[in-house]
């Protein structure tokens, strides 16, 4: 059978002062919609139905996941009690699902990007799903690039693109490039952007990550044995406490051999920052994005989330304003990425109320 | 006798949204030392005591004046029951003092200026007491300028300063100039910003008004025999029902005959907008003017007035942040001007609680 695994342990920093360390961005509704988590799980609905999705988180955000989704089965909520990036997230839910089928396909989604069209994605997935049963291979969702972001990292695949949906094979996984290397990447028509969605068997990521990540497998070893036992919540910790901190990028899909993409051709986002909210949004003739009470004179290019209370801006262009109750960012558009810099000035200046 | 008129009656405008039509900018402690108003009249000290100092302001805000200024004879403070421009203002105050002080000299000084040196205003204002009583002259203190400012009027002077203190005869008063024309002026040697402030006896200035403005005078004919009777509230309304609105500057000054100036050379503000209040703040070393508590990353050349929250600035240049309870500001430096816009959006779309 195929099941969703969504990963929602981020605390999306470059979202302060709206996402919080109590409350991250995936479980914000950004785009006046329902949340990302919750848009993640419905943009499954005909694919993978609800009694069949998983979502991974930390454990501070259980409740509020189980809350946020309360067609998914309580016990689907798995709860990481340390955070320890990708690789044990992903070896985590995959030896949980092996526990009840062996022949356990899984779909890896991030629950905090956002794709509008539910079809395409779907097409892209199913042919990740055959390819990942027929091949045993490790599938990655890959984006056809649409100008040349330096914000993602790239994936380049074996082949060309002849407009019908493919597993490609993948040549080399590159990091998040420079101007001039992303205009390349676009130039040569074989890089996608890494979108981080992964689809596979569950015993065959399990393979790999002994095989790439011994360290990490003999962290979880225990653990499969223990599901379903008074038992699995203690082999849990210990697994966490004994497994190292690193991404299923790094630690196996580039070290892999048998590694293909499926191009998708679908417009998506990581929505990595509120410039990337800014950029989604449908904005006005000023080119500005107004939430709640927002009066403008001679401004544009603005995003203003008002919060409770009247802005008003006066003469402003290509700024972010964010409001809350007990706080305010005001950020220019192109500085966006350093609001997660904020986040670490507070940690260290002992402003933890406003993280 | 002399005695200070201070006029309180401005409503602030531009300085929305910490000025509200409940409490103007006079009353607000800007500089975080007195308020504007209290220190215009601790600016006197040594001159005139607050026993022979009064103020007009409108009746709403009678009782703010009289909280902050204490020291103060309650019955000093003269409330208008209408706005009505400087003339009915000055007349009113002009025939209080008259029934009490035949030979009464006035000094009217705006309630909103900054002046830091008190012992050069003063001086200038002795010359000008000087001037008033023994030329029985309208007297204006001009101020040096020191750059092509578009903001004020100006008055030209007949003679050549000499760095005495005299009282020059006026040649003429303009109007707020273009930058050329400004420049022009600077250049002429023979211009002075036009600083609101006046010295006068408390006759000439009657008898000028009858002059120049007779139904302003007429108006406030019947005020004269109802002072310190139970027929003064009334008299004062019925004055001001009356009257028409008219600045004494348009009304008497730019028409009457003996018009003095006397020059003085201390810095001065007239704190038109928040422009000026970061001109004259102590900034650090990125040019930044912070109160409460605000952080900036990567900005510069800001004024941030925080209130109860935390304001944090990421890549922001040359703005104006002023943050209330129920409202906050975000202003280009070089806009400040346009906030009075702000206020009467408010008021055409029924939003007064914001004014």
């Amino acid at each position: 059978m195929v099941y969703t695994v969504i990963m929602a342990g981020g605390i999306g920093s470059r979202f302060w002062p709206r996402s919080r360390e109590a409350y991250p961005k995936q479980f914000l509704n950004v785009f006046g919609e329902a949340t990302l988590l919750q848009q993640t799980l419905q943009r499954m609905k005909g694919i993978v139905p609800p009694a069949r999705s998983f979502v991974v988180t930390h454990q501070r955000y259980g409740e509020l996941t189980r809350r946020q989704l309360p067609e998914l089965p309580a016990e689907h909520v798995l709860e990481e009690p340390i955070s320890r990036n990708t690789a044990p997230c992903i070896a985590y839910a995959a030896i949980k699902l092996l526990a009840h089928d062996p022949d356990a396909v899984m779909m890896v989604l991030p629950a905090d990007h956002l794709i509008r069209d539910h079809a395409a994605f779907q097409a892209a997935l199913r042919v990740a799903i055959e390819a990942a049963q027929e091949k045993g291979a490790l599938v990655t969702i890959g984006i056809t690039p649409t100008h040349a972001a330096t914000g993602y990292g790239y994936i380049q695949f074996d082949g060309n693109l002849d407009g019908k949906l493919h597993a490609y094979p993948v040549k080399t996984f590159a990091e998040k490039p420079n101007v001039a290397t992303a205009e390349r990447f676009l130039d040569s028509g074989d890089f996608l952007w890494n979108s981080g969605m992964f689809v596979w068997r569950a015993d065959t990521i399990v393979e790999s990550i002994q095989k790439y990540l011994p360290k990490c497998y003999a962290a979880f070893l225990g653990l499969g044995g223990a599901i379903g036992t008074q038992y699995e919540d203690e082999a849990v910790h210990a697994a966490y406490r004994k497994s190292p901190r690193i991404s299923i990028d790094y630690g196996v899909m580039e070290r892999a051999d048998t590694v293909y993409v499926v191009p998708g051709s679908f417009e998506w986002n990581d929505i990595g920052d509120w410039r990337a909210v800014y950029d989604l949004s449908q904005n006005d003739d000023h080119g500005n994005v107004l939430h709640n009470h927002v009066i403008v004179h001679d401004s544009s290019r603005c995003y203003v989330d008002a919060g409770s209370r009247l802005i008003v801006l006066v003469g402003i262009h290509d700024a972010i304003v964010v409001d809350t109750d007990d706080a305010l960012l005001i950020c220019h558009r192109e500085s966006a990425q350093q609001v997660r810099n904020v986040v670490e000035y507070l940690h260290a200046h002992q402003l933890e109320q406003y993280v």
